[in-house]
């Protein structure tokens, strides 16, 4: 038996809405299926506005275009995190700032933020890590305190949830003045590649959508709020598909039972796991109190990279595929030299130490009982 | 009767392919599909490497990074062309410099290039506009005078061709360093939104991959060339998902069924309304010498913004939807400042003439005799 890292899922109605938008006629950008997928996740999350996108990386990438992002600008954020974090931010000419990693988690320690603020500080821009949210209260009054942009990063969080100190309970990538969102096939709800932009403050909505439509002002042509469009400022393609779109709404009315059997997953995990951190041969995800969890990832945090390796190796034996997930951004190849020697130790100690398990919807639990059992058998002998 | 101005379609496998490639466990970037519609359009038109992309703006956007597009460099292209064509290069801070169209075709007057150019002049992007060949024998030769590069607009040139000086006939986008196509809704061969670089020019291969898998070198990891895959250069988020790509191969598979029937189309056109250039009502599009016809496009060329106007209107009245094209891009708000005052009358001159007839391949006989015989009775009442 192979059990692969991931493996994507139909929900049933994906290839049927897609004969749909064909037979609608539309099956380029913002067509019938891009509209009733952003509205169902404005709905369900209260978010402003949805912008859905060809990817994460595209949303961040417009997030970057809408707060200006210049040459010399800095922006905090996280070294242990995706590449495309980075990226959206350095193509448009602005320095990065990395923040350590929590000693608890290996999302961006909000304690060491506010010191990494200058005068060219522009934005920050958290990542909920595994769909662990960071603590928005902190960083939201930093930024307050500075006049910053605060963009989340919310690849891993949909669905996922934030624990204010009054005690209100806000949906991830609706705290920040944009959010991002990724639907790529590793995701809880996918469409292959796949991405949103979540405005949130009002004033970035006029332009996202010019942006968003190669800088042009169809959008406001097609409400007819102008009578002719053309071209007003820089923009890009960043629309999907609307055979993307098709495939996500499908994947997207059933979110309600993904999480569902994500979350039994998750659990059969850390209950069939648990020992070994009590036994203290390696740690489970932590939870902070603020933060809950959509079981996006399940992952151990190993005791080496020795350790790492061999549980890697030893699962593979088996067919069990397990893999290890960032470097940090700032002892990259690309960015080490601009870094500089700043020390980040807990973004190198999560490099190394990260191992995520198996986690999709066909997941049966004879698999997962499989997976549990040979990694307590490498360490019960 | 309403005939729409465009209407995608399908070939018959478009939704038989994307389960498929969810049952072989992979729909995000470059999984089955991409790579089979890489090495059909490589097989077929001997490009020597084609790169799947979300847009062919997002093509372009790749081209500009690969030719290291720097802030004050130039690049020359025609006025009447997308705004894509512009802003990838504008949104990495080149200048603008735009050509006028020729007197016989929209496309960019190639003798009017080499006056353009200046000390800071790094490209050349030709436009194929309506899949009709630039005069590539020239440009190329220009570019090679000043050692410049040339990038291939190709979105509309799918399956179309240039007669060079020596008699042999090239594939549009076989023949400049690279080369950007579109997929999307409106082409000839369709996935929504989606495009595609091609590569001409070895060199840009390696780095290519590298700032379309978000400037990390994991393309190289998966040929097991490198041991393990980081963060090395810039890059984005350029691959469409395998979903887009399994619906593109669908396509492909079908394009010389899909161009002859296009091609059929396009002639009964001209056939029908001939007699309006003869009689010096309007004009009907001409194709140089050196360019083949992909029917990508039936525009009428228009005596008079006027008479578009009415023909716009009375078409619509009869529920035939035909539209107009680009608007001048040295003209745009967005752009009249920067581009000061030099004229570019036949850029102005298209802007205000053409007319697009509908082209899809599902438009009967019998529509296309109504489009052409209601055309026909306002001209000859």
């Amino acid at each position: 038996m192979i059990i692969p890292f991931n493996k994507p899922y139909m929900t049933g109605n994906e290839t049927r809405y897609i004969e749909e938008a064909v037979a609608v006629g539309k099956i380029s950008g913002d067509g019938m299926f891009s509209k009733k997928s952003s509205e169902f996740l404005e709905q369900k999350y209260g978010f402003k506005k949805c912008l859905l996108t060809t990817s994460c990386t595209d949303a961040l990438e417009m997030a970057a275009i809408l707060i200006d992002i210049k040459e010399g600008d800095e922006v905090i954020m996280p070294s242990y995190t995706f590449v495309s974090t980075a990226n959206a931010f350095v193509l448009h000419g602005a320095k990065l700032v990395f923040c350590d990693s929590r000693i608890d988690h290996p999302g961006m320690d909000e304690s060491k933020i506010e010191a990494l603020i200058t005068k060219k500080t522009k934005a920050i821009v958290p990542v909920h890590y595994a769909g662990v949210a960071c603590d928005m209260d902190m960083i939201m009054s930093i930024a307050n305190k500075y006049g910053l942009y605060v963009i989340e990063d919310a690849a891993h969080a949909i669905d996922s949830f934030y624990n204010d100190k009054e005690g209100t309970q806000k949906p991830l990538g609706s705290i920040g003045h944009l959010a991002a969102f990724s639907f790529h096939e590793t995701k809880n709800i996918i469409s292959g590649e796949g991405g949103m932009l979540v405005i949130n403050d009002e004033k970035f909505i006029k332009r996202a959508e010019i942006i968003r439509e190669k800088g042009t002002n169809r959008s406001a042509f097609f409400r007819g709020e102008i009578d002719k469009y053309g071209w007003v400022d820089i923009g890009s393609s960043f629309l999907p598909s609307d055979i993307i779109a098709a495939f996500l709404l499908a994947q997207l009315e059933n979110i309600d039972n993904i999480q569902s059997k994500r979350k039994e997953i998750w659990n059969q995990y850390y209950d069939g796991l648990i020992s070994l951190e009590k036994d203290g041969l390696l740690k489970l995800p932590s939870i902070p109190d603020f933060a809950t969890n959509n079981a996006h990832m399940f992952y151990l945090c190993c005791d080496s990279l020795e350790q790492r390796n061999m549980l890697i190796q030893t699962l593979k034996e088996k067919g069990i595929f397990s893999v290890f997930h960032y470097l940090s951004l700032h002892s990259s190849e690309f960015y080490k030299d601009k870094h500089g020697d700043r020390q980040l130790e807990y973004a190198d100690f999560y490099t190394d130490r990260i191992l995520r398990l198996p986690l999709y919807y066909e997941l049966t639990s004879d698999q997962i009982h499989l997976i549990i059992s040979t990694i307590r058998s490498i360490f019960y002998k």
